[in-house]
């Protein structure tokens, strides 16, 4: 079976896509190095830099959050895979116009060891980093420590950017990002994987009449196979996992999220909402604000997450401050 | 074979679709009918009205294309399915403040033949009405009068919403608008169908290695179906269709519109605008704006279109007028 993708040659993969990405932005970003973008005008005088990293194939994510109130710099791997020492290296480095940087990336192993060196190392030059460690999704792992990060991640973006253009300090920034993070929940399921350019393999295997609740992004394993249901069911399953996890209680305001992996259709996700919803309208919750689309994909992944974030009046205000990223807003 | 849609009861999917639509953007849209969503200050006073309709299955078209800049009123059809007379009356008057109203639907009979009634009779009730059929889809058919409308109507909503925020004459809005519409090429390719979540079936059969050159939105024949391409080939041969059908020259300004079916990835079509602008670069044809993105979709089909507009002075201000629709700017 042929690979059903329009790509040319798989290894010549991202670097086209970035070269691609960057002719349709030319206004707003440019390459620093073969796998750095930035922001044309980092690092930004008296703006704390802030930077993220991380495989491909999640667009628009990461690169679509260069710019204005979210990301100064981002370091690119493969398809789903961490980019290296260098890229992280010199994301930082272009990020950096004296005021320090914040890094926020996901909980996964090669992110953390790649951004962890390049952090020791320019901190020993003398630069002034701090990172956080996301990770919202709640059926990864009973352990907080082990979770992944995922749709949660553009959250935690948002407020430390917005944070960054008010001119906020490093230490505030990380605290405020930390402490929107612990009021974060997301929870995931996917029925179809996204297909590997490289090997023309599946990102995992299921069956036809089958869904798998907590399917990480990189087709990771969930906790449960179950079989299709119906969006009301897997809605209510999702959001049993959440507030489980954490006391949304009637008075709050929250940002929802219903993030698609790739295939699922927005008409799917809005009737995943219609459900969000109502359960929040049940228990006195009230949606302050809802982001409904593909914010962080996998590909052609089928699938879809609910995030849940407990907002305060600063992170309400960091929420709705003005944005002018590549491809955020989003629909 | 189960249903990997996310779903309840399929009779319910567009009300309870809408439902969650407009409960996430109660700040901007809501319910004038069962089928009838409009801007919540429609009519807007001096200012003509825009207005459009069709089937469901296409998000963020047509819904999302709501609020200021774009629609006034929309009147919504089941998935793939034209609205009927009501609808479109409604959605009409709904936007109609007295300045008059101005339809633009793509060129699908049902559309044509229900809207066509409503204006009929709203004409006769006294109201100012013109109507612009959008046909952009170059490989639908060689008779311009009988091709299909596919993502260049999403330029022709863009010029004609700004116009009306102008203040622009019902008159000026339609004869810009067939203008712009004249100097729109559209090509599209596909290699996976949608499931239609009544029946279960594809939109199309399509072999595992093939591709169809010109499948339209519904899944409609193209004109040919061959292997799998690579990005580059497959570009080249859309490329050449648009640039056979209209005379985009040395010097011209165009916008580009890559637009995602709903399954194929924003990395695959960064690598498809890289190479658009490669050949639009060798013709010395300047790229004012790009598009790229899942604009105008089939649920989950697998497959992009092309889009160019030679853009005059005018249109390029048009275009880069503000919008605050529901989901436009896309990403």
């Amino acid at each position: 079976m042929a690979l059903k993708k329009f790509i040319n040659a798989s290894e010549d993969l991202v670097e086209e896509m970035l070269e691609g990405f960057v002719a349709a932005n030319s206004d707003k970003v440019e390459f620093r190095d073969e796998r750095v973008l930035a922001r044309k005008d980092a690092p930004v005088s008296d703006k704390v830099g802030l930077v993220t990293g991380g495989g491909s194939g999640h667009q628009p994510a990461l690169i679509g959050y260069l710019g204005e109130g979210m990301f100064d710099a981002i370091a690119v791997g493969d398809i789903f895979a961490a980019p290296g020492f260098e890229p992280c290296y010199k994301a930082i480095k272009a990020a950096d116009s004296g005021d320090g940087v914040l890094v926020t990336i996901g909980n996964y192993d090669g992110d953390k060891m790649y951004f962890g060196m390049a952090v020791d190392e320019l901190k020993e030059e003398g630069h002034d980093v701090e990172t956080i460690i996301i990770n919202d999704d709640v059926l990864s792992s009973d352990d907080p420590e082990n979770r992944r990060g995922i749709a949660g991640e553009i959250v935690v973006w948002k407020v430390a950017g917005a944070l960054a253009e008010e001119g906020a300090s490093l230490e505030k920034m990380k605290k405020l990002g930390e402490e929107t993070l612990s009021k974060t929940r997301s929870a995931g399921v996917a029925h179809s994987p996204c297909i590997m350019p490289s090997s023309g393999e599946p990102s995992f295997e299921i069956g036809p009449n089958e869904m798998e609740i907590g399917v990480g992004h990189h087709g990771e394993p969930g906790i449960e196979r179950v079989e299709m249901k119906s969006a009301d069911e897997t809605t209510d399953i999702l959001m049993e996992h959440i507030l489980a996890d954490y006391s949304y209680e009637a008075g709050d305001d929250v940002l929802v999220i219903i993030n698609g992996l790739g295939s699922t259709s927005l008409l799917e996700m809005k009737i995943v909402f219609k459900r969000v919803k109502e359960i929040l309208d049940d228990k006195d919750i009230s949606v302050y604000e809802s982001w409904i689309g593909n914010f962080f994909t996998s590909m052609e992944m089928g699938g879809f997450s609910i995030t849940l974030t407990q907002l305060t009046e600063e992170t309400k205000r960091l929420i709705d401050a003005p944005v002018d990223a590549v491809q955020f807003p989003l629909p």
